[in-house]
């Protein structure tokens, strides 16, 4: 056997896509003794915990929740509960975590239909509307802020088109959520999830998800029993509802932890939250322009949260990496898939947004890049 | 919008089913600041948490790993991966945590059979045989220690019993693993899964499992799709496996935590915490049966992490645990299904397994239940 030394991690600065960085005060929430999943102290706590997620999803919706696992898990309950074998499916793919949901609705049983579009680019709501007038569906499906991309799709007037249709409509606001507007209520959206590692400033562990009313009556009308008994909200809804009935037990301290984040958020302000990410992330830009690197997403539809740059001819972009990380403590990420190789991509989410990580960053870049 | 206050937790004494407390080296471990999910410091922490799972489940299987979920997502894990629709399942029975195997692999479409046996009993490896000549199957299931019961059930020659009816032996050792020998290569058990919050002494919120060669040879022979992605085998060895192929974003505080707390085990050594549970526990049986109460379990299949204790005649059981909790800062469990109003379920796992807990609890027992 192996002896083990005492755990001894780098301070990193995470400006990659995620996990980011995580405010002391919410790991100091995490490091609290443990108290039972059914202790009244810890009922109240989850009530909490809803609470200040509505309020960060703005919607009033009282089916929302954090799912027991991370974003992947978040992902695959919105379809797991809406999804019956034979049910159709519009996915909309402009990259990995589109082909993501492609892959999951089809584990469901869906008859997935494909809206592509080249990796970068935004899908735009008359590209759904004539997907939709082709062929009607009864969910469609769409990532707000594409994670390996940096692009922000523009989905606040499409719950109308969807709706007209007959649709349900479903967003992925894994990178959006507590950096960028995500209006669920005023939006109209049916069901989104997210994570809490990005924006919301929590370790990841946790999936945040609203329902509205339509997905939940949906759920109720379904003919066959949720196909995954983790991830089963008609179950969880009564766990985490008044009932309090045992499901399985929450993550008590990742649930401390996100109680903390939400805190932080409530603290500072959505409004003011959202300027702070936008505002820091044209400092980036502003910057990464004057090193004479190209931004690969449009200012039109270029997510503050996410940065995609393009690796100049030239430069080998693992090595700059590998540089940022051993020596400035940096961490940011390569491309995915299509991206593999051409781009880095910046993070800046929650408690990594910050005027001193971008001017750091900036001036390292400025090191490893000059010849 | 509310106001929430700082986090302040109670410092409960968890005797219940789990979570179990929480050593404070573990509990600094999950304070540490982030690093990526991809950072070659944390990698090398996969491994470690990887071999330190192996070393507590004494196997020498590859393909071991912690769920990034709840002993509930672990549990499904097993069963989503080894069942294809129309596959045949034998499930034991004699308690709680059957029934929801049972729930499980139906929704994965398993033609499940039951042995049933009340609850409160062990099943025994001739029963298993008797059920197996009448009914082979892929796919055998039983419940090493029944949360719900306090019922240890003799698994160590049962798979040779399995494997002569060309079956797969899985189990769940959420209570027993760390507290109660579970020799997985000794006793050839194929697929195994746990839970973090019981005799491993970490916060739940990962969920350990380790997969035999033949259970992976199964895997790997399937015709169709995992039917759940997020809990997708096939992927996750790839992720954990030396490619780390990008799956999803491991829990890495949770893994912070888990690593410390499996390095207290091995400090303290198998053997060691194994002879601390039998010992302790009889220390509280004995305490138990000195007050004049009936242990529900006879001594023969009993459970040393978790007893079941009866409720004597004209004792009002919630109210005994409220008052538990609220004077004495002490949480004991009410029983579950056939338990419900009629069992108190005391826990002594991991951290929680002390001979200081164990005085306070009978004592504040007597106080209460004097007349």
């Amino acid at each position: 056997m192996n002896t083990y030394s005492d755990l001894d991690t780098p301070e990193r600065i995470l400006l990659g896509p995620g996990p980011s960085m995580v405010h002391p005060r919410v790991l100091h929430a995490l490091s609290h003794p443990l108290i039972g999943h059914l202790d009244p102290k810890f009922i109240n706590l989850m009530k909490e915990v809803q609470d200040l997620l509505r309020f960060v999803f703005q919607t009033q919706n009282e089916m929302t929740l954090p799912i027991s696992g991370t974003g992947s898990a978040s992902m695959e309950s919105t379809l797991a509960n809406l999804i019956e074998p034979g049910d159709s499916v519009l996915i909309c793919i402009n990259g990995y975590f589109g082909e993501r949901l492609v892959d999951m609705a089809g584990r469901y049983g869906a008859t997935v239909y494909r809206l592509d579009k080249p990796w970068g680019e935004a899908i735009l709501p008359e590209e759904v509307e004539a997907a939709l007038n082709k062929q009607p569906v009864k969910l469609v499906a769409i990532v707000h802020a594409e994670t390996s991309t940096g692009v922000l799709t523009p989905i606040d007037s499409l719950a109308e088109i969807v709706h007209k249709y007959g649709a349900l409509l479903l967003i992925d606001c894994v990178t959006s959520l507590g950096g960028v507007p995500v209006k669920i209520d005023e939006w109209d959206i049916d069901i989104a999830y997210s994570g809490s590692q990005k924006c919301l400033g929590c370790p990841p562990g946790l999936g945040p998800i609203t329902v509205g009313e339509r997905a939940r009556q949906a759920m109720h009308a379904r003919k066959t029993k949720v196909a995954n008994w983790y991830l089963d909200l008609t179950m969880l809804e009564h766990y985490w509802g008044d009932e309090r009935t045992y499901h399985h037990t929450a993550p008590i301290s990742m649930n401390f932890a996100i109680r903390e984040a939400l805190r932080l958020v409530l603290e500072e302000g959505l409004q003011e939250r959202f300027s702070r990410h936008t505002a820091i992330s044209a400092l980036l830009w502003e910057g990464l322009e004057d090193l004479g690197l190209k931004l690969i997403v449009p200012l039109e539809y270029r997510l503050p949260t996410l940065t995609t740059v393009a690796v100049p001819e030239g430069v080998n972009e693992v090595e700059v990496r590998q540089r940022l990380l051993n020596e400035y403590n940096i961490e940011i990420s390569g491309g995915l898939g299509a991206f593999k190789g051409k781009a880095w991509r910046i993070g800046l989410m929650g408690y990594s947004c910050s005027r001193q990580n971008v001017t750091l960053l900036l001036a390292a870049l400025e090191m490893l890049l000059k010849k």
